[in-house]
């Protein structure tokens, strides 16, 4: 009885979900920002990942980080003392963020025309100065999710990309395991690949088992600590910020 | 709205849980058996903890092993190839188990006295065969719970002993991320110690992050692969197994 009962509210709730996602979506796409949804397990290297590609990025974007966390805010302190904007936002305890919760996170960046997200004076989440000419504020922005490979797969936060990290040392049996994550995701960074020295992971198995779920989806396997395969990932987020809606011709 | 909806639900799912997990302790508290929640991130090494405990227990303890899983059976099939005795619970998508599909575990063992959780002719959770005396059939049984730091850490699943894994790659800020596990957990285990030849991960911090929030918690960090560290978790272990109720004397 009790599992009906949690379905049927998880539908409604799901399907405005949906609603929301698609307005932040649009709002996004107008502005020509590309919104990134970075998805792991805690320790992933969803941070480190983060900080890696804004800083190797190159081209002159205005990148900003949108954090997500249960309680704490280490994240978002760890982005902005690495000289990048961030806003922190706090689930409270829910194990995955959703649209709502983003929109407001876009909000506290400046972003205009998300109607009630956008923060009251004294909201916890205080918006970053506006760009004078209320052009939208940054032209990508990482939502760094929480630290959850189930829970936050089949929740839709207006993002352009759904990033899925999994680390090396997680093992290359995950795809079998965790399969809405991996049918979700629009990418599939595979991190810390510098371990490799001290764990054994089959990577054309893990790439078979991922392809098998999600034929569609893109594989990178890199370290953001040695920067060792950065680039190929690199050279795919370019192309996605060239192809965006709205950007200057 | 949809907020204040689902936290209504869930007060009542979980005052459900609580019953039903109160009562399947009762039963394992009688029959002597020890039930052993593990929790941790996917690739934390739930697993192969749970394969050299019992490996190296000793003491002519009859152990198995409760797997749980979205989906698949890879790590029951693991168990049961290096000979111990194992059911696989499938979740359905659900991202924690709860008292009654830990109890139907149970139930597929051979335990009695479970209610309406012991399985129908036809169920897909065959039992093993009960002990010929109806005796309880064993006295250590670990339960690996879905990977999730999160959602697993608030359900009770009527476990003797909480057990928390966290992977030394996953890095030793993480009880400020995910303090309800931290919390929740009788037992800290800190594993793949091993990987500190390529990662810093600074253990004193650790604890004294761990204890903050939880100052009974026993804390013991191991590698199940090159066995250091593990006498002491299984000596911790052993203790518990001698103070159990219901012990032959």
């Amino acid at each position: 009885m009790g599992k009906t009962r949690t379905i049927e509210v998880r539908e409604s709730i799901l399907a405005d979900n949906a609603a929301s996602a698609a307005g932040l979506r649009a709002v996004l796409e107008k502005a020509g920002c590309v919104a990134v949804n970075v998805m792991g397990s805690p320790g992933s290297g969803k941070t480190t990942l983060i900080l890696a590609t804004i800083a190797r990025l190159g081209g002159g974007h205005r990148a900003a980080v949108i954090e997500a966390d249960l309680d704490s805010s280490v994240d978002a302190d760890l982005i902005r003392s690495a000289g990048y904007d961030a806003v922190q936002l706090h689930t409270g305890g829910f194990c995955h963020l959703d649209a709502s919760m983003t929109a407001e996170g876009f909000a506290a960046l400046g972003f205009r025309g998300l109607g009630a997200a956008e923060p009251a004076d004294g909201s916890p989440h205080a918006p970053l100065p506006a760009a004078p000419d209320s052009a939208a504020p940054y032209d990508l922005v990482f939502v760094e999710n929480v630290g959850n490979l189930i829970c936050t797969a089949e929740v839709d936060i207006g993002s352009r990309l759904n990033l899925a990290l999994l680390s090396l040392p997680e093992g290359d049996d995950k795809p079998l395991k965790y399969p809405v994550m991996f049918r979700a995701a629009d990418v599939v960074l595979v991190t810390k690949r510098d371990f490799s020295s001290v764990q054994e992971f089959d990577l054309e198995e893990f790439e078979r088992r991922v392809k098998f779920l999600n034929p569609g989806a893109s594989i990178f396997a890199l370290s953001a600590r040695t920067g060792e395969g950065m680039e190929a990932w690199l050279g795919f987020l370019r192309e996605v910020l060239e192809r965006r809606a709205g950007r200057p011709s």
